[in-house]
């Protein structure tokens, strides 16, 4: 098997890509291509929130229209927990659809996933979960089909195969990955987003950003060991020609129009590019993966005590995952950026910072400069701090991190929790 | 049905895209692979010199080893006929194998895919073809698994739902277009490369240079009338995001490696760079489409008198492919520069040129120049007459086109067989 390099490291990378669909109406596409994958009966998955609004209208409406007998499920839980996953797949097994609509951000999506994935191939909740945390069991074949209908942009759940959830016995953040939970097809309507509020606009645009940049800057698949057989090689694959090119069209997108989108609702371009930058960001993560940021957000999103964000539903405590992310990314950056300098410049130029005169030893702080300025326009908080963090929380953050090997062994230097600590320490507060 | 502009044109683009390995010695994966997708038995499609090389037999070494039976086809005609597409159809049908597997150039893996579709769906040949040549009956359900391995940095056929053929009876090459025909996945060895002569890296490059500019001329999809039903969306939908993406980089990398490809086989870099332009290209015009300088194609190799280029088989006279296309690029883009400049621009900067002080009347014939410069810098013919044409010949090409309205209806201006007897008159010399 000649699949690796002779010094023992990986030598080919694997990309997948669901079947995408982009632009303005497209969500009223939705019963002619459920009907095209042979749905007759379809479980759609919503929350509270979007089964109030039109956009759910539009997506039923249309799959009646194609005839197609359509079972609503809208109690999915912003932020799902194992519980809520397992009563969404309690609901797919007693009703028995022969296909999955999900219309809503990440946690809708990541529900639809789940639910498919219990209710096509029951086992014990942990064991497809992610190890250590769960047994890691590969999924036995493929889902009924699933059409992914995003209304925030941000997760890029719609194009992934990765679900995540916060396991309530541990307190912490987890996940279940595999190429089997990708959703058949994507359906990427940007005016789905034109009645975002503007925080919520800033915290997905930001996981984005930090979507791109993570994959950007994760370690190369060339320097990944090889997998014990090539269809094993993971969706985590680090850095490769195919994510590197999603990721510098995300950032140079976000760079250009975020702020507009966060601004003005009304700013219909600005709106629309920063969406396609999330199905492209999408895309990119889901074949390269994230790292530091993303494991440290679990952490700093499963710990949180009593911070409230403005335009998110406020019945318990939460850091939306956006903003539990970018409040890291400049210390890990600053971390990472000596092990590739003109990766990170190249991100930060995208991003439109002005990098003239910049050499290798700056890139860390250029870019996290860059990306502190970018957090202080729309609105994030002034670091951990700002969410209800001290440094003396940065241990416990450490262990609540630690678990996520999948993502930590996806960063571009060693990380232990030493490292870990530290990152935390130098996220607390930036201005 | 918002599914398109209320001026009545198209409102999205659909983007489909197979799974895709990249990387030196990654055809040893094809075993694991196989057997991953369920393949016991499988047809295994070359041509008589592919199935002379190492190449070949690593890749059925690697299916034995995974315990596959193997049955070969190695007839596979370069410029396949509807004759030879129904002699491998008729052995796929005799020996009814459970997956296919094609090694080789574009030839090859479009003939596995005819010999798959003949065989699993079993209709007249002309149904399934291209209308106005065939009926343009739609394909009836999936195929069976295909991977596709190309052996040149050309086609990009082991991307797409396209296969073309030489229609005897009408002296014409036309094809099958279906988004079923698409191989499940893609594994592609730049190791392939390393043996493939001048002429044929040339040839095949200039291909991918062409895919990669047409794609990013074609008519835009949002100029495009919607098909009657949103799953009806033509795999020639017109420029787009997606396929802008991905011919930016496959024009950058050509600019960039192109030439050290075609003089140093050696050059393991360059070689593995073009590799990766030709995949990059192929997804793009799978879901953009290419226009002018293709259909032309079909009628330059079509017509061929007595040409014999170096390094092809000698036994008949012919155009190779990439030729035939790049022959008529420098003329065509002439034409069409004016519908949108800055996009002229681009591509040619992308490839190299110098476009510093050039404004949007100067877009034709800064790309069309710096086409040439590269045409004549890797040995092609000085146009037309390079090839044995006299334009005296123009309107039976013209003629020969025509059928290709696929293309020509995806070209950002108005074609007659006026304008096509124009550009080839125009493409008879360059310098």
């Amino acid at each position: 098997m000649s699949c690796c390099h002779t010094d023992g490291t990986e030598g080919a990378f694997t990309v997948d890509a669901s079947r995408i669909t982009f632009g303005r109406g497209c969500l009223a596409e939705l019963g002619d291509r459920a009907s095209a994958l042979g749905i007759t009966r379809v479980a759609l998955f919503s929350d509270p929130t979007i089964a109030g609004l039109e956009v759910f209208d539009t997506a039923a409406r249309s799959l009646r229209d194609a005839g197609i007998d359509v079972v609503a499920y809208t109690d999915v839980r912003v932020e799902p927990t194992d519980e809520s996953f397992k009563q969404a797949a309690a609901f797919a097994s007693e009703t028995a659809p022969d296909g999955y609509i999900s219309v809503g951000g990440g946690s809708v999506i990541d529900t639809a996933k789940a639910a498919n994935l219990y209710a096509t191939h029951p086992a014990d909740f942990l064991d497809y979960v992610n190890a250590p945390v769960g047994a890691g069991t590969p999924v036995p074949g493929p889902l009924r089909p699933h059409i992914a209908c995003p209304t925030t942009s941000g997760t890029g759940s719609e194009v992934t195969g990765i679900a995540i959830f916060d396991l309530l016995s541990m307190a912490a953040k987890t996940g279940i990955a595999s190429p089997a939970l990708r959703p058949t097809e994507a359906l990427v309507d940007p005016d789905c987003t034109d009645t975002l509020p503007p925080n919520v606009v800033a915290c997905s645009g930001l996981d984005v950003l930090s979507h791109a940049l993570e994959s950007y800057t994760a370690r190369p698949y060339l320097r990944r060991p090889p997998p014990p057989r090539p269809t094993q090689r993971p969706m985590s694959q680090g850095a490769n020609p195919w994510s590197d090119l999603g990721c510098g069209e995300a950032l140079r997108l976000l760079g250009r129009y975020l702020r507009r989108a966060v601004d003005d609702a009304s700013d219909r371009e600005a709106r629309e590019q920063v969406m396609w930058a999330a199905t492209l960001a999408g895309i990119a993560f889901g074949n390269a993966g994230v790292h530091l940021p993303h494991a440290m957000a679990y952490a700093v999103a499963g710990q949180v005590r009593d911070f409230r964000p403005a335009s998110y539903p406020d019945a318990e405590p939460m850091v939306p995952h956006g903003m539990s992310v970018i409040l890291n990314a400049p210390a890990a950056f600053r971390r990472t950026a000596h092990t590739d300098p003109g990766r990170h410049l190249f991100a930060a130029e995208q991003l439109g910072a002005d990098v003239r005169g910049a050499g290798p030893d700056d890139a860390g702080v250029v870019l996290a400069e860059h990306l502190i300025a970018i957090m202080r326009r729309v609105g994030m908080p002034n670091g951990l701090e700002g969410v209800g963090y001290t440094g003396a929380d940065s241990p416990a953050l450490a262990d609540g991190a630690w678990p996520q090997q999948r993502l930590l062994a996806n960063a571009p230097i060693e990380i232990d929790r030493e490292v870990l600590a530290g990152t935390f320490d130098e996220s607390m507060r930036y201005w």
